[in-house]
């Protein structure tokens, strides 16, 4: 799967989220990073180009910081200008990508909930989005949401640094598809640092958890049926 | 009350719809028309003079055609800027002051109810409007919808023209206010044109009609009043 981040922050460069995400997200194969107000500072948009660059990805992802309770002019922009329909070029076709989000915001996540202070959830004020992806055909994710970054201790950046990571490489994250994913991601550091035995290690306990996982699911499936065989 | 109309569309001289809000919206007073795309085609908003322009009125609307579920780039970019406090310049005080829409839609509204296919409300659609009148501790109006101007026929011309310039200038919609703002419209009218007779015979019925309305009130209270007496 190839997922294109699109990023609209009018300075990228001198956000600390931003740089953390980048940083994060850059580690990962198959994420191309697309910084609009950095390639469009005057937010004219190349259409022909951006459509060809989505065309090559399946999963799309929107991050930028909440101004106002929406993304920053860049982005709109884009959309204002991509998806245009006016003229006779065929657009690309969305149907079955992906729509992620991942959304900064300054206010404590809590102030969302009902009884806080911003009276609207963040699943209602995103609104717009999930109905773009419906217009678009597109399956609309769970947002990722980052409050207040300069807040989060170091073992909550390294948690995010993961929920990160998955949310740009995998589709779904039930608890399979996030052991696998580690098993992967560790797989690909032994191949890069053979020498380290404590990976081996690891990977081995995983592993066996796996196994043994999979052993009790069976066990279960055949005693359900055991059961069922017996009341029937 | 002064209103001031922040319009947000790329080719506002070419909409029929923008004409015809323009030419029923410049005839009241008191009402200010603010073209973004024409006033900043580079979305380079010139800050100060925008607050000033804010601070000078009491309601402030955003016009706009819907955009990908918002509003077209121009909005968002005067948000982004007039609203933005990392300056040590001073914000106008929005406090008290009214927020309304007035948005047009290419799709029919019924689309939007529970089952179209929309998914999505209206209402939901432009919360992240209505989040920003309860940040700024304005107060909200329902928004005024315009869907799919080109199929009205004239009638329905004619009852949006009220609708919209009751809109702009009044800020209550009960019955009262609205044969009030009626009254009001036809001495303006009258006093312009003092040779129609037929103005002031409307104006007679309509000022009799008030008159035996409150009296019908008044008995009706004095009865309520009657009948609670007793069975006290």
């Amino acid at each position: 799967m190839k997922t294109l981040v699109i990023v609209a922050h009018p300075d990228f460069d001198g956000s600390p989220t931003q740089n953390f995400l980048k940083a994060s997200g850059q580690l990962m194969p198959d994420v191309t990073y697309h910084v609009l107000d950095q390639l469009y500072p005057d937010y004219q948009i190349d259409v022909a180009k951006e459509r060809a660059i989505l065309a090559a990805h399946t999963q799309i992802i929107f991050q930028f910081p909440l101004y106002w309770y929406s993304a920053p002019t860049a982005l709109k922009a884009w959309l204002d200008q991509v998806l245009q329909t006016k003229d006779e070029e065929r657009l690309p076709n969305y149907t079955g990508k992906t729509l992620g989000l991942v959304v900064a915001t300054g206010t404590a996540e809590k102030q969302f909930d009902p009884g806080g202070s911003e009276q609207f959830t963040l699943a209602e004020i995103l609104r717009p989005y999930q109905a773009l992806a419906h217009k678009l055909q597109m399956t609309y994710r769970t947002p990722l949401i980052i409050s207040q970054f300069s807040y989060l201790t170091e073992i909550q950046k390294q948690r995010l640094l993961i929920q990160y990571q998955q949310y740009l490489t995998m589709t779904a994250t039930n608890f399979t598809a996030q052991t696998d994913w580690f098993v992967q991601r560790l797989v690909q550091l032994q191949q890069k640092k053979p020498d380290q035995p404590q990976l081996a290690a690891i990977l081995a306990t995983i592993t066996a958890n796996q196994e043994q996982l999979a052993d009790l699911k069976a066990t279960l499936a055949l005693m359900k049926g055991e059961i069922s065989d017996g009341s029937n």
